[in-house]
């Protein structure tokens, strides 16, 4: 067992350079010259989706790693153990994802891939933060592999099959991050968990740590819900409904937080976290043709939905449900994942022709009911 | 008094939906299109502004965040109140100065509106500075919303009715936001506050915390300055200006204060802010046909002057003209911003015709007086 | 000797000013069209590069400063003169590359100069990771302005005289920023720093603090690997190599931590250091037409060497050579550097005719050869 890490982590870097070498070849001017369908040159070979990628590289390395410092004795292991699996996630998505759409061919890769690739690591984090301090790190190698595995197969079946729309991945990313890291936190559900952990304790800087994480993932979300939105209106709307329902988000959250704690305190866990529900809430709708105040209200209630989660629904799983969350994933990805969800299938409804709102709901439900009985497979 | 947070909060964003519902449309390629003048097709639409935005919007909510984390007693509140009060003022600052520029009409608005709106809550951020820890969340909702209302009206009269220039804003956002705050702070002063507020100390790690809002200032300060600036030339070169006047700030700032200080140790209070005065100084000259050893000079002047204000002048605020300013910001966004204008003054003069003198004092004066005003009727 | 810091960096800063004035002028428009060679207009007036200039800023001062914070008792001053010298260090630098590529003439700056700049700073903040604990804020201006003449020189020599390629710099800053530093830390050595240095200690919060510079130098070292490649094809290559490298290199040093570490438990040094290694390695590769899966291995090696370094080396180095290298330079910017320029050799060696490979070889050997020299002089 000492030398189970080392040697897994090894092997699987072995393996992913010998899946590249079989399989990956950079995108380059000339093998997109000899594509027949021109349409996708522009996209593949400038760098105009560049800045969107190191935005989300920035949210998935130092906003995701920074988030799950609060715990004052896993902060060092929070931000390392976020490093590893999104280091290795990102090798193996790559990998997944372009195998499904090449169909077991050799296929190229560009800055898309790149976003693509960091995207199927932020599953990963997400289920992480319900596992937290529950788990060894061998543990997270064989999650990382499993859960993109599972993400890479319910995105090519929302995407290809479904024809389901998922900009900013409400539920292809958020919800079923969620429910796999909660679906595996069920499974290693230990009753001395019932009364609290007892490291389970923030100080007065690991909160401070953790708003960094809070911040640049609020600061950025905006073109984690844009980076492969089309370019031109459909972007530029992705970007700016992102910007305000993220606004109005943090004033509800901080309504609720006073409303519901002791003597109108504010509760920094609901400022560090439900602040973002604005973000994810917004990821399915963010490029439909919505008006403004739509997203001002989609991010009040996904602010206002969230800190009522974490207040009355983490306890209720703890002591009930015998699922302990520990970051409260749940309120922050889980909830809001499907409010976004269903806020499209609203959207669609009032103005598309109704099949729309099916694979819009086949999507929803794909993306929790995988991550489901992913995370119950993973988790012994 | 309870619940006169949450539900102020609450009152304010349902206001800030009702307002966007009415008033704000997105921009988008077709309605640009129908607009008889094509010069800003351009800007508005395409993504060009989309990078400068997102530096401004770091410096905006880790960059003001962090920076007035400094105070050992106060970290969590700084960043807390920060991120509120830039949530709800962007929204706000959208709303007015969206009106003002339409004349009551509904307008369109894109990325250029999303950085201006950035800018107004700028200006509260910058107040907040002088009032830390002398006033609750409530009065700071009501400061949002006073003094973004008192910002749009004399950003009108400054572009709309002078003609000035600034367009790294040191007057209508710098000195407007500090003279602002400290005629807040002039109101709001007790006798208790003469002796040095009790909180008012910072521990070791508490100024690492600070220095992540400093650094992050520093390197994005560039886009600042040159974010609304005319494409091209103008463009490039307040961007220059910009970086080479924070270099030279930073030498002349570390000279001074150990110059100042016992034994020739430096002061961390210095090089947290006297060290950014560069970019403040620089903002209303930052696109005009200046050498570039004027920036470095400029730089420099702004470096030596906060480092001064901070030994000195503050002092001389708190006991003689009964002003508390908690975080020094006369010193760093007051001077400064006023160097900046008288700058542009000489600048203007040695080049062209005296009209255009009048106007950029006129746009100083009026920053200045309005401010004042303000702040006196928003304090009580 | 109680001012002899505020005078030198005084009148250092008025020096800067000087030269300025003397030699520098922005890049217009209309300069660029009276050039008769137009090639590079669209590079220097253009703002294509600001993106990646930004990047790299924000390794140089957030990266680079907080890195070094993991010492208790170096936090701030780490952070502090990390600025200070990049400050004064991205001036001269900007003079000494003008002087030497204009031959003496008045010279004309754009982004890429910054970019320059910026470049020329990191071979400093390198060497004083190696003397961190040791030198003086006087010692320290000095070694700024001697050793980014040394760069300057090194530079023009590999790039105008050798005709060598060394894109990311692996050689010219990472291997000749470690070597020189490793220089001055030889002859500053006492032999009280055998038995470690009685401050070398970290503690828990000041580990997440350079957790911070790990992730951020990290995230952004693919546009530091191709600020400069020529736009197309080789500064989208040197992107991805850069990303998978860094990858490959994160998981190779948590598991060889694992291996080399008692109980298989993760040593934070080589978390912090080790899995940037992948990035300097790439550094001359990085835009050379190689396969992905070249990439992984060349950041697996880094990352391997790196971690056996700081076990094995870092020892030897202090105990025998008599060389204390405060934050493991060698390991993080020496060893992988020369990996790096090794590496190009092999991968011209294989392609292209012969002579590249010599001029390859030459400028590895004048890049360390340089360093340890200029080092030495500048040591006492």
């Amino acid at each position: 067992m000492r030398f189970a890490f080392p040697l897994m982590a090894i092997g699987l870097e072995v393996a992913m350079i010998a899946l590249f070498g079989i399989f990956v070849q950079y995108e380059t001017d000339q093998n997109l010259s000899q594509k027949s369908n021109s349409t996708s040159v522009d996209l593949d070979t400038s760098l105009d989706l560049y800045p969107f990628f190191r935005d989300v590289h920035v949210m998935i390395f130092a906003g995701f790693g920074f988030l799950m410092t609060f715990l004052k004795k896993y902060g060092f292991s929070s931000v390392g153990i976020n490093f590893l699996i999104a280091a290795l996630g990102l090798q193996w998505g790559t990998i997944t994802q372009g195998i499904l759409h090449s169909h077991g061919e050799k296929f190229h890769i560009g800055i898309k891939n790149m976003i693509n690739a960091d995207f199927s690591t932020a599953t990963v984090l997400i289920s992480f933060g319900a596992v937290l301090g529950k788990t060894s790190p061998v543990q997270m190698l064989i999650m990382t592999i499993l859960e993109i595995a599972a993400f890479a197969g319910n995105e090519y079946l929302v995407v290809e099959i479904f024809s389901a729309s998922d900009i900013g991945a409400s539920m292809t990313i958020h919800a079923f991050g969620a429910y796999f890291g909660l679906a595996v936190a069920g499974v290693l559900y230990r009753s001395g968990l019932r009364k609290g952990h007892p490291k389970e304790e923030s100080v007065y800087h690991s909160d401070l740590f953790a708003m960094i994480g809070t911040l640049f993932l609020w600061i950025f979300w905006p073109s984690f819900n844009s980076a492969i939105a089309e370019p031109g209106d459909k972007q530029h709307r992705a970007i700016m409904n992102t910007y305000f329902s993220l606004a109005a988000c943090v004033v509800t959250a901080y309504a609720c937080s006073s409303l519901l704690e002791h003597q109108g305190k504010l509760n920094i866990v609901h400022i560090q976290n439900a602040t973002l529900a604005g973000g994810v809430a917004m990821g399915t709708c963010a490029d439909m043709n919505i008006p403004p105040y739509f997203s001002l209200i989609l991010g009040s209630l996904a602010g206002i939905v969230s800190v009522f989660g974490f207040k009355f629904l983490t306890p209720f799983f703890t002591t009930k449900l015998r699922i302990h969350d520990t970051c409260g994933v749940h309120n922050l990805h889980g909830l809001p994942g499907v409010i976004g969800g269903l806020a499209s299938i609203v959207a669609i409804a009032m103005e598309i022709p109704i099949t729309s709102t099916t694979k819009q709901a086949a999507a929803l439900g794909s993306s929790i009911i995988i991550a489901i009985v992913g995370g119950l497979i993973t988790g012994p």
